[in-house]
């Protein structure tokens, strides 16, 4: 294999904080190894319509600590076509791109991996997702972040429950998968936390927050992973406000500022072992693997396992709630 | 009049940061005019049920920077009728409660302003709403700490916004006014705003965003007061969707962050000098007032007048949503 | 006189956060007003430099939420010399600048006042500096901002002051006024709040000192204003250290965090309004004057005043630490 | 051995954001386990001082999201004698006290493995210190909060260091390692960062800074350990001001803000399970052991081990400063 000369990176799916510290890396340790860094922008969408632009260490000056992407991210029905997979090939070729870098989560791994099977084109991938639910590492980049948003909009949900004697019934992101939902549970002494990984029973609940009023429990807060099997939050606090009528229930869809934010130094770290990780690899001979973190050592995961994505939360974890959150 | 010994201090209505600085202001301010300060619990419920504890200044230590109001605050619908106002003011007789200050909004204030002249007791306002509609003061308790929740909140959305070229409508509470709409909006350079003090035209906000759209800007963030004219933020955004089908539209409704959180330093500055002169007030002999800041003045209006509330944002501020944020 | 048609911007002296959002709201003004506006870089210096640019309103597309100024602020002893003035006044000439608009303190508009007088070129100041001691404002660009973040920074400090039972000296920024020690005091809690406009006499702050701990006080903080008379916090801190020995004492000096920062909503509020009626001024045919916010509205006072910098603290607001903070 | 019926649990040594949540888990952990728990207010003394009190679940209500520690810190002297040591366990007999959770640093673990081994009395160790550097455990309880506090303080700093092209020397704490400096370099993007597990050459921190101004950077940002051998942030910034006249240099100590503020999602979380686990490790026989995180699964290190917190950071994670933040 020839030494690679260019590479392209872009970001693709949700987006999540730390992606630019990705990109910032990514495009710094192309330079250590003299290797040019052009960035893809509005991720495959991008690829297909050529618009991609070299990018110079000074150019991604400044996005270190702040959320989103430039890069931005797009979704792209053309991609999934081969016809739209060799017209970005070919703009690659243009530009002389020898590898990609996607910042991304699982639905952008897989068009990735088929991609470069497709072209013969090495590709790697590095982990951003909010829902941490990626096979291949224990953290993704932008996780922490959001957790640490999440913790803080339940602190202050909790001052205004506390101050009205308020069951709260708060939705968090996740669609698959739970960590945010626990942790974040864990974090802000949540009273019960309801996940995907385990199912809801609606009755469970009522008994459990008939015990906790019994025992002088005035307010409290539930926190819901949007993936719950029993609905989101409004549906599961209609179904338990029938049998506690004298209380005051409401309900939160904390939504899309669990995305964005300046990044938390846990992500920007994990940011940028990433992308000097990534470079590295392809500059090693890798292809068509997830840069991840575990157990705190680089390990490269094979784009089909890691896409697969599916990581999900051990909800024996649950104890922690119930030992812990349930005064 | 006879000096006043024994003062009790409730919070009421729904809570907003800053509520705790003005109770300890209060608490201390009677320390220092050899006043004994009771807490009254959940507000006139807690008049009612005498849930009524002395308060010493030591008490209200680590209280000045906490969201909520460690006092509670709850309805009542016996206040509401001759009878639970009677036991309340029995209640307050049998503690030797001499006078009242209320920490709370318009509906707070009527009920204190009807029981100060059923029994010829003194009572002063001290006013506490985050949409901050309160005739009788520039500025209310809570409503610049919620200002900078809707702003951190929007810059957040903004991130995901700008990454995704998305069209936001977030909703910030405000039934009656637009204040914190409007000068979130300033701040946080939404596109538009929408207020109950300006009837909305879906037509013209569609035309709007059209020659927005027209003009190359590819996200977007629009502001609804939850009393809008037109409806919440979902509504607004189902009108306009029909016509913008290529764009990806999205809402979030901030919902009770809003109230929560540590006070600014402007609340607690204001939150305490409201409380230091609620007390001053009584000692020199006001009663049925709300205490205020006009131009960094402090003034008294008579709660009749307060209570009414009619404190609307100007809607020619809008046009510094025209001139600035357009582009 | 003729109608404006290009005007320069620069920010001048310390930097303050919403120096940013103010040159945002005059490059936008301007355009609705059919005005270019040229950003002058690294104030006076920039401009008997040359570096100057066109600004469009799309460049100053996010850069509301930033702290520092993208213009940047730089010395310039060339300025204060004929020569450099000349070579300066060349340069807009040369860019058919008609009026120039100084974002900064009292040092930068003196500088202006003289410019203007010498060259006959319209000017007008927007007041910024976190010192808030400009006359002709009620609120300078950049104080409520470093407010919030000496409030936070004493609310960590006061975390761990209460876990060791210490004493602590906050320096806070001041060189001239309290403005900042005395709000920050009244909203941190802070036992005690050495300014600059009261004489401090340190055996009275011992005596406040024992008095205080006899009352079984166990930790407190003390802020100092860097102008105090008594000196800086480490000097007041080893004066009193000497006659408390069994105390734990320690210092911190806040320093450069209260520069910067994402600007909070009040400033981001005021910038904006500024911004615009600095324009408005100048459409007006208004020069060397400020504008400032005086009782909420706009008020243009002229430069010749507002650079004396006389505006102080009320020292009788002192008064609130004595009653609030003593228990 | 017999059962364990009653614990005490105590904070010692400097104190870390996430202490409280600690010692939450500890009491509802027991509680769990039908163990009574004491608190032992103010680390050592308080066990001398017999300042013991039975906590209830519902006492640490409210205590999860608060910095500092509620039950106090402090020096004992009268520890480090036996005869202090042994009215400290006649204490612990009087309250019928079987066991002792320590949650403190390596200079605590000396005194609880000597008292432990003295009396014979079970003894378990949570890590918390900011500075993270205990052998025995990947994650120090309050070093994610602090890593945050200095990266957004260091965010506020770069604000004003790129408005007035400065060069800024900011210390952090870290008397013996350099993870927390190290950590906040990578997240902030700090052009170089001197820690205590490197000698410091100041001639090659002259060139690296000679260099870096040759390619036009104009600001900067260089991290310090205060446990530097080079000496902390003013004396080295002293040795490189001598060959640059020419700019703008200044030093901030960020002091004591780095032990407070409200406890990240991250070290509530490894708080929560440390306590659950101190606890679970005293029903399972363990003693003189420190519950800690490695490869985020629980494991227990003999107290002689984790005392002589030999963790220091890896000097070559220093090249990823050199890759990512020269430019």
């Amino acid at each position: 294999m020839e030494k690679i000369k260019k590479i392209g990176v872009l970001t693709s799916g949700g987006d999540s904080p730390g992606m630019n510290a990705a990109i910032r890396a990514v495009v710094r340790a192309g330079a250590y190894h003299n290797i040019e860094v052009f960035g893809i922008y509005q991720g495959y969408k991008g690829m297909i319509e050529n618009n991609i632009k070299l990018l110079s260490p000074r150019d991604v000056s400044n996005v270190l600590h702040r959320g989103g992407t430039f890069l931005k991210t797009a979704r792209s029905e053309e991609f999934k076509t081969q016809e739209g997979r060799k017209i970005a090939y070919e703009n690659l070729r243009k530009n002389e791109i020898d590898a990609v870098v996607i910042i991304g989560g699982d639905g952008s791994f897989k068009g990735a991996n088929q991609f470069s099977k497709e072209f013969a084109i090495p590709v790697i991938g590095i982990p951003g997702t909010i829902d941490n639910d990626m096979y291949g590492t224990d953290y993704c980049i932008g996780y922490d972040t959001a957790l640490n948003t999440v913790v803080e909009a339940v602190d202050k949900i909790r001052d205004t429950a506390g101050a009205h004697d308020r069951l709260f019934f708060v939705e968090v992101m996740g669609r698959d998968s739970g960590f945010l939902a626990l942790r974040s549970g864990i974090a802000s002494g949540a009273e019960a936390v309801l996940i995907p990984e385990k199912e809801t029973i609606i009755d469970d609940l009522k008994k459990y927050l008939a015990n906790g009023y019994n025992k002088k429990k005035s307010s409290g807060i539930i926190i819901v992973a949007e993936g719950d099997d029993a609905g989101g939050a409004y549906k599961i606090a209609d179904l338990v406000k029938k049998d506690f009528t004298n209380y005051d229930i409401r309900v939160t869809v904390l939504g899309h500022i669990q995305r964005g934010g300046s990044p938390s130094a846990f992500d920007r770290n994990i940011a940028s072992q990433m992308g000097i990780n990534a470079v590295q690899g392809l500059v090693d001979g890798k292809s068509n693997v997830m840069v991840g973190l575990i157990n705190r050592n680089i390990v490269y995961t094979p784009l089909e396992q890691s896409a697969k994505h599916n990581k999900r939360v051990n909800p024996t974890l649950l104890s922690t709630i119930d030992i812990l959150n349930s005064y």
